[in-house]
């Protein structure tokens, strides 16, 4: 990816079309002063104009009203609580709105790009440089943008770092790290050093009591566990040093500052915090790249995506464009240690509202190691979970009914959900309660 | 996928928000009659409202006069030759566009949605029914949305049709038939039975002259390839009932009708010309599902896919989304009848250009097997290449370099590319050759 620092900064920074596109609409049309709480909404008006011929006298005579509605306002949206994909921040897709049919005055929507020219070179230079900043990523370490989710990983690392003979250790706190060591099987020889399935997956191993295998290519953590809540808050030494710690992130990723340098490969699907599906995120040092087997398909091996700066074939150039927005939006909040704090307050509302509700609503994991990200609880009373889902969902709070294998209720509260969302479950929760309790 | 047919309409009927959207709109707004040009054009602005006061008395005086330059119209785009990602129809993007923060009223953007939800679930259920509507695709096949391009492919087919002993036969008509051979040969016996590469790819065999493998499990062809401008117009039969034809139809997936019945996989990214890249499309007939090699991973297992529906894990949602709102438009076309009449048109006149240029420009492919998508050409003259591609795209014509490993020129001209656009090319090209001819 050469591409001269001045070429990518008058892509990035020319938004000349839109600006255009604003100025001719603002000579064409009759806008008064809008309400300062309207500062995110995008307007948007598609139309056939074949016959169209709309003239609005009334409008025209009343230009110190303020509009109450503006087109397509926050207000017109629900708060999304889905596990992944999940809620984007606005203001992201409302500057994806604006440039998909013509990106700052190329001519052509992202989705068009060729991935080998400079306007998607540019994109995905500034993706990977955010992401880096974002997570202190040394250059010690390859960031490669792939396809195929965490499940593709799965398969990917035990291919890439193993001999088939090898042995590697996985702490299983969930259904991904349990299918996570299920695929490292076809691969490596596969160890589990610790499980939570009998205590239903509530609970993070004290780290002192593993027992770790001394000749393990790896030890294999899924950070956070999207279906069961359980977070990982700090992280597990590899007992030997040619040991490396291998982390599935997939639903806490960018959701706090990581020292990356404790880890040989972190790995995500971008769904939950980053972007939309189909965007795989792969932060690997770059020693361990160059040994896979022979069996492994070309797409899977992190040398060719490393070589060929993940342009080996057609990346999924719209999803990763995605991603680099969600990027700036991160470093426009101050980076992670600020989002990291907007993560712990919503938390912690919600959590401090099941607590306090005398038992009506249950939180099953153990207080320590409760997912910043993803909240399960249930009901003291089952029978009412199925009102609770639909009424909330009535009052646009939706996705909050728990993954079919637990059950129960899970609120997922990634990054871009507004605290405001969290404050109107918790509302809603306790007038739930007030009338079923 | 189980959702009752009234839920699936609810959701591509009910377009309310963007109708309130246009609504708000146009009460706000002051905007005298389009000329009936602008068809297609769509208006955007995006803005912080916080500190913005517009009045715009002079449009309120003038109610009458026709807008010439209404914002973001098709002038501001250009003609993008590039080879994939490629083109897409702009009246697609233009509804992308409208829903892209809040699709359909459902609150939320088509990015946001989980994937196993009421409202993504009627989007890939539409996709593929009208995908099996276009190539008239019976129940004997599964239809699959994937991730990882055809080159994953290029692996999953072996993985999943042979034991690593198993004969398969490859017809290699250019790059991309060589690389699917390659890497067929980690998990098959693979063997060349004809190949174009002495003749720099620039033709297709005679079927008569190739000599089968009786036990070649498939006979593998890429369908067209797209770098160098080769397409078979009708399709080889493997010598036995047991061997299947295997298709790799990435670059002209969807360009023209095609008997399905007559290929056991068909295979196609989508970025060429059906959607944004990161989806690949998957048609196999559902017998020859199930018996995947043990060491295939389990993303790369065509069981797995078709089992659910293409839920296993997360699908590329947004992809599949546009990959539907194209199979749409195609629809409204007239279907794939009518798709390629048009594509034969603008090819039609493209190679006329070529062909009647007395060399000054050549098209170095057998005519009777150039390709309908992808026109390779090169000058008599090849230090004015350079300058041929650059004018172009000075002229809003963009992405006519050949790849880099033939050189010269390339016009992928698409099912989204204008016979306009081939039209505006083609007079180019003859004021290029008068000046320099």
């Amino acid at each position: 990816m050469a591409m001269s620092a001045a070429t990518t900064q008058s892509f990035l920074l020319n938004n000349k079309t839109t600006r255009q596109n604003y100025q001719t609409l603002k000579s064409a049309t009759h806008i008064a002063a809008f309400p300062s709480t309207h500062v995110h909404s995008t307007t948007t008006l598609t139309s056939t104009y074949k016959s169209m011929s709309i003239s609005c006298s009334a409008a025209a005579t009343t230009t110190t009203t303020p509009l109450q509605t503006p087109p397509s306002t926050s207000s017109d949206r629900v708060f999304n609580f889905a596990a992944g994909p999940a809620t984007l921040p606005e203001n992201v897709l409302q500057k994806a709105q604006a440039d998909l049919v013509n990106w700052r005055g190329s001519g052509m929507s992202v989705m068009e790009m060729s991935h080998r020219g400079k306007e998607f070179l540019s994109i995905i230079q500034k993706a990977e440089s955010d992401l880096r900043t974002l997570l202190n990523i040394s250059d010690e370490y390859a960031v490669l943008f792939l396809q195929g989710g965490a499940t593709t990983q799965f398969a990917a690392i035990p291919l890439n770092i193993c001999s088939p003979d090898d042995a590697v250790d996985y702490i299983v706190t969930g259904s991904w790290g349990d299918k996570a060591y299920k695929e490292a099987a076809k691969y490596s020889k596969p160890n589990v050093i610790w499980s939570g399935k009998s205590e239903k997956y509530t609970k993070i191993p004290n780290f002192d009591s593993l027992v770790q295998n001394p000749d393990a290519k790896y030890l294999h953590i899924c950070a956070n566990e999207t279906i069961h809540g359980v977070e990982f808050k700090n992280y597990p030494t590899p007992l030997n040093e040619k040991t490396i710690l291998v982390a599935d992130m997939s639903s806490n990723f960018c959701s706090k500052p990581v020292d990356v340098s404790k880890f040989g490969i972190i790995y995500a699907g971008a769904q939950k915090n980053v972007g939309p599906s189909g965007v795989t995120i792969v932060i690997i040092r770059k020693d361990l790249i160059g040994n896979a087997q022979e069996s492994t398909p070309v797409m899977l091996d992190y040398k060719i995506h490393a070589e060929n700066n993940s342009l080996y074939n057609t990346p999924p150039c719209y999803g990763i464009y995605m991603c680099g927005l969600v990027f700036e939006d991160l470093l426009d909040q101050g980076g992670l240690v600020e989002v990291e704090k907007k993560n712990q307050k919503k938390a912690q509302i919600l959590y401090d509202a099941i607590d306090s509700s005398n038992g009506f609503y249950r939180c099953p994991v153990e207080k320590s190691v409760r997912s910043l990200m993803n909240v399960p609880f249930t009901l003291a009373k089952p029978e009412l979970e199925a009102e609770f889902v639909k009424t909330a969902a009535g009052e646009k709070m939706v996705q909050l009914k728990g993954h079919r294998s637990v059950g129960g209720m899970r609120a997922s509260i990634y990054n871009a959900m507004p605290l405001a969302g969290v404050e109107k479950l918790v509302t809603f929760m306790k007038e739930f309660q007030a009338k079923h309790g």
